[in-house]
């Protein structure tokens, strides 16, 4: 029997030991690995990924409700996504950014039409951070300003820029590398800065806190202002009714590029082509990644307002990259939207949110004390994990790393152990599935995290 | 008769006025280009590539001597890459880079048995600008020194530190994003910034020069120096005898991280799998991508040494990317490797560099007096055009660009309109071509730059 497909392309069955062994020794040996420290970690050999699962080479099956980094949105190896990529290489696996080729210039195109309004054209990168590089490059070029302003509890991505702009941890040990960078408190109803008692009066408090900062800091030094729609890895964090039109709002009277950073929400994680189109704004610039072709090839961009676009239009434009509007990576980009429309994804997105996802996780934060809230939209939610409902203490303090994250460790580890791959990020299990997933396979892995839960009461120590 | 095949998959025939229509109009009206005024540019369709060959939509046919950005060393559509693209497609597109996988091991086992001794570990990334981004944040971390130095004509990407590290025009605009950055002047041997008469003075003079920079900078303020093995864009500046050493001695005296960014020169340019093998020099780090796939799927990575990846055994790395070692470019890695061992690349570049272009090029120095010099290695050349041998003053001015970049554009469009696509830079013809261009077309291509330098020869202003 054939469980998966050799690196040499021989059929294997699970249990391999020698297979995996060596995939681990290498891995070991010779690769370097993100945010870790080399001698901590043992990545898990994976040997096959098919929708919404993957396995190990022993044969254990994981329900991935990461998506992996929450890009996977069509689940792994989907067949139609497939076939563009190996038609794709056939025909021509890549050319210069300076030459004009058909597939980049189709997905450009079905990214402008599924876009705001005025929306002009898409400027390809490679991922979600050098999007943001580009996007913020373009407001400076734009305003003539030099500053920018992002919220704390934020991932931005990492390199120079990027990684200031990000409003969390993973900032601290780089320093700034891009002075031009001001952060700011973004709303969060659940722990408000601003003593705010209802999600209305938290987004009239933060406008204000914002507004407020843009005053100090001087409007006219200010290039734009980033924002997650909805803030990913740093806790879902929904924004509140009229927070987004009321920084569009702020950026209008002050003459300020807004850049929603769509790079995890963007491509029908909430149930939307992009996330801003649910919460009535229309930024000028918005950056993209992941779900644009479900990271089967690494591809990402920036979608550009008209008026942006224009400043260009007789002024060079002072960025780029050699593997811009990749024709491997946007064939890939284009499928993804026959996709999405020959399988409604953004209705079952929706549909399943609603009548699946969001009444589950409400009962569970009935039935568990250690679930302090629950929020999200479509495919993305978070369950904010405490040790009193009251107080609202987190389950591990903010940042906790060893003996500090044990706690919640033990519910991750329950997860996994169950068969389910969370997206665990601080005190929250997130739930972020690939937008394919079954109902059945929903149903199932929340009934893990049920499970899950109970370990997270067991460190419940409020009434 | 099938010419190419169109996005939807259906053959075609050269000269269908409607299929490149709307490749133009898609790029017209959607796509926004690096490094242009997109009111200025009219960006050619390319509908079908083949070996060192690709052909617009009328059928015309350019031979490819800049290897697209030199990224295309193994030519359009090599057969066994583009099968490995496609079975790795068809077993695991992609999987997260926390998990371990059979292809990014197998790819940086390769990679660090062919870097120096020494070498432990390499980190993956999407292109050449976030692999000298992650370098440099790894020497910093590394060393706990901040500033770096890097060449002026130097090009080194375009993200917030890679362009601050860039020491050309495209810097300019885009002011200072990284404060740590200080640019010294390297060896130039034809223009000598420090009146040296021979290769061996201006090695030691660049090395007084940069040992005099670290003095007055502060050695203990300095994390690392980057260089270009050879100058590439900017010149294919090829290191005087002794410089790289010495560069490495500076180093070791003063505890400064030698990163040597070969994103361009790597993998086989100039005969080597790096170009630093051939210089009798060691790096620490080393920046890759272009050639490691020929840019058939967007990767790069940073090839690390064993003393800069124990640092982060115990203590975190402080990046990452959603993309770090992806399957898909990984996979396409490792048949690049099976095909240089195949096919003798480095073997047929030594070869007919010395056999082929490197005579003729020199010949074409004695025929034509606009020719200041010729200078390169391998598969990788520059003719430096003059308009006075004597003066040495460049056919058209430094940055030019408009009606003043004229007489060097004519040469340019004289290759182009006899079929050969040239690496052109500033006053430079460059000769890039694949790495798997056969003798016959190197032969005709320089035929073809032959007579365009007649062109050049026209505007001849010296004796
Ligand atoms: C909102 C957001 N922006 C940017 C990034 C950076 O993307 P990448 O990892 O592709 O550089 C991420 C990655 O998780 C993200 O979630
Ligand atoms: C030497 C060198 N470094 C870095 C880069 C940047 O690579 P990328 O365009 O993939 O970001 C280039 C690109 O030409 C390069 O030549």
């Amino acid at each position: 029997m054939t469980d998966y497909i050799d690196l040499a392309g021989t059929p294997q069955t699970f249990g391999d030991t020698e297979a995996q062994r060596e995939v681990r020794e290498n891995d070991r040996n010779y690769v370097f690995h993100s945010w870790s420290a080399q001698g901590a970690i043992n990545p898990l050999p994976i040997a096959k990924g098919e929708g919404a699962t993957f396995w190990d080479y022993d044969g254990n099956e994981y329900l991935d409700f990461s998506s992996q980094l929450v890009n996977l949105n069509l689940g792994h190896q989907h067949p139609k996504l497939i076939k563009a990529i190996q038609e794709q290489a056939g025909r021509l696996a890549t050319i210069q950014p300076a030459l004009a080729n058909d597939a980049r210039g189709e997905l450009a195109k079905r990214i402008v039409e599924h876009s705001f309004e005025g929306a002009r054209s898409v400027f390809f990168t490679n991922g979600g951070a050098d999007a943001v590089e580009y996007a913020v490059r373009m407001a400076r070029h734009h305003t003539g300003r030099q500053k920018v302003l992002s919220r704390f509890r934020s991932y931005h991505g990492s390199t120079g820029t990027a990684i200031t702009l990000t409003g969390e941890p993973r900032r601290w040990s780089n320093g700034t590398l891009d002075a031009g960078v001001v952060h700011f408190t973004g709303p969060y109803a659940y722990r408000s800065a601003f003593y705010a008692t209802s999600p209305e009066e938290e987004a009239e408090r933060a406008l204000a806190h914002l507004e407020q900062t843009i005053q100090l800091e001087g409007p006219e030094t200010i290039a734009a202002i980033i924002l997650e729609t909805v803030t990913g890895t740093n806790g879902v964090l929904v924004p509140p009714p009229g927070y987004l039109p009321g920084v569009r709002a702020l950026c209008d009277k002050y003459g300020i590029v807004y850049i929603a950073d769509e790079v995890m929400v963007g491509f029908g994680r909430t149930g939307e082509w992009f996330a801003y189109q649910g919460f009535d704004v229309k930024p000028d610039l918005v950056t993209f990644a992941k779900g644009v072709n479900s990271g089967y090839v690494p591809l990402g961009g920036v979608v550009i307002s008209e008026e942006i676009h224009n400043t260009f239009v007789d002024r060079s434009f002072p960025g780029g990259l050699t593997y811009s509007g990749h024709p491997l990576a946007c064939a890939s980009g284009v499928a993804t939207f026959d996709i999405f429309e020959e399988e409604g994804i953004l209705e079952r997105v929706r549909d399943l949110g609603e009548r699946v996802i969001e009444p589950r996780l409400r009962q569970l934060a009935e039935k568990h004390k250690s679930v302090g809230e629950v929020r999200g939209k479509g495919f993305f939610w978070a369950l904010e994990l405490v040790v009193d409902r009251e107080t609202r203490e987190p389950l591990v303090p903010f940042n906790a790393s060893g003996e500090a994250a044990a706690p919640f460790n033990a519910v991750v580890a329950a997860c996994k152990q169950a068969g389910l791959w969370p997206f665990a990020a601080g005190n929250r299990l997130q739930v972020a599935p690939p937008l394919v997933t079954s109902e059945e396979d929903l149903v199932r892995g929340l009934d893990i995290i049920d499970a899950a839960l109970d370990v997270a009461d067991s460190y419940y120590t409020g009434k």
